[in-house]
């Protein structure tokens, strides 16, 4: 299975009809379990899978960073690897993931998040300078950059780490917004830990969970080619991270954390 | 609260930095209980919350239908109402959907969606001709001219129910695409029922889950700005339903079920 699946589709313009084979970008759930135990399932695209579910396991705090990951494997013989093997390095309860994300989400439901709930791995992100301006504006070239090298069937979010000097460490592209986040997080933290030194990029908006996943991930700044939401900038401002949006060649806004862009 | 919170922003162009206040879309958490059980948290824009909950309870297959909604009423006292209560004519095990969207998502995990797992609502929808082209090629228009009368915070996605001549019944704005959905069902499921002349169009893409709801409201047509994913495709075919994409001014693609549009 791959990004896209080809379909044949009608294609309407004006009164003239006429089939064609389209692209369709590929979603298919992913199951991820720990032993024998479910305790999610993602609808994906498929590829990186291996990114994906050590990123999950990570951004939504089932272990405290890369080194509790001992391995990360597709169940032999399951079709089309929709089936994944999380082992971790640390006793995980299965059970406080299958009654999963009500809690997750829950904890901001008075309207603000409770921020005890969200565990801050690695070391503390500096608070000082850390990216220019001419840096920030460079990073949606590049991510069209590396976008333009995948399978382009109209439906994908993109998400990418970058160093603080605008090299890019990882850009990942998949249906769901979150999945794209989770992946990139997943292929860096293979290689390197921890990420307080990173910048998120996301081709969307900055959404509270997208904000959270970055804070339980230690990532500092999460900018986007697309605005914030208020929750999210509210969580960043409270956690001490910084949030970008509307990210363009030519310019951006900050929401808050603003310390941490060069003047 | 209403769909867009204030914040003041520092907005760099070039070399240049001022401080300005923007408008970002509000996004708060609403909990959903019945009686003392809570049975899902929804990161959602406020307004429309009723149509909200009653919308849920419909595509999340908690009623069988709006008859089977007795009340939905915001919990009196509770911060900026992001707390509901919904009471059902029949009895519901509220156990069943605090283990919730595990079951919902987890239907499709072999790759093919269990159709047995998918309960159509109210009578079957019309297997014939429903839609002219010339009708469909007009919906894009009508929802940028509904949502041009709501707040532009650059954050939202929409969602719309149309009469299969075109003519607008409600249309319901979110940070979140279900959400989306789930007002405008819940809106027009409150006047009238059931649902299966109908069209729902929304502004992103087609995903599984948003062919999903539908199919449980029993809606056989959905439309949509942008692309279908694979498995959204795979569901309707299964489903007889009818998916069609990159609806705009001058045409769209039929992913299935083309029968429904005129020739």
């Amino acid at each position: 299975m791959t990004g896209s699946t080809p379909r044949r589709v009608e294609r309407y313009r004006g009164d003239a009809r006429e089939g064609r084979v389209d692209s369709l970008v590929t979603e298919a759930p992913l199951e991820i379990r720990i032993g024998e135990a479910p305790i999610a399932v993602i609808m994906r695209t498929p590829g990186h899978d291996e990114d994906l579910v050590r990123g999950f396991a990570i951004t939504e705090g089932i272990v405290a960073g890369p080194h509790e990951v001992a391995a990360v494997t597709a169940v032999p013989r399951y079709p089309d690897d929709n089936r994944w093997e999380l082992s971790t390095t640390v006793a995980v309860d299965p059970g406080q993931f299958s009654r999963n994300f009500y809690a997750t989400s829950s904890c901001g439901v008075c309207g603000k998040a409770s921020i005890d709930a969200i565990r801050i791995s690695g070391a503390t992100p500096p608070h000082g300078p850390l990216v220019a301006p001419a840096v920030l504006r460079s990073l949606p070239g590049i991510m069209r950059g590396a976008q333009a090298t995948f399978e382009a069937t109209g439906g994908l979010h993109a998400a990418a780490l970058f160093e603080p000097a605008g090299d890019l460490l990882a850009l990942r592209e998949d249906i769901g917004r979150h999945n794209a986040v989770d992946k990139a997080i997943g292929a860096v933290a293979a290689e390197r830990w921890p990420l307080g030194e990173l910048v998120l990029m996301v081709s969307g908006r900055v959404s509270f969970e997208i904000v959270q996943k970055a804070a339980v991930a230690g990532i500092p700044v999460v900018a986007a080619v697309s605005a914030a939401s208020s929750l999210a900038a509210d969580l960043a401002e409270e956690m001490g991270m910084t949030v970008i949006g509307f990210l363009r060649d030519d310019g951006f806004n900050v929401y808050t954390g603003g310390r941490r862009v060069t003047s």
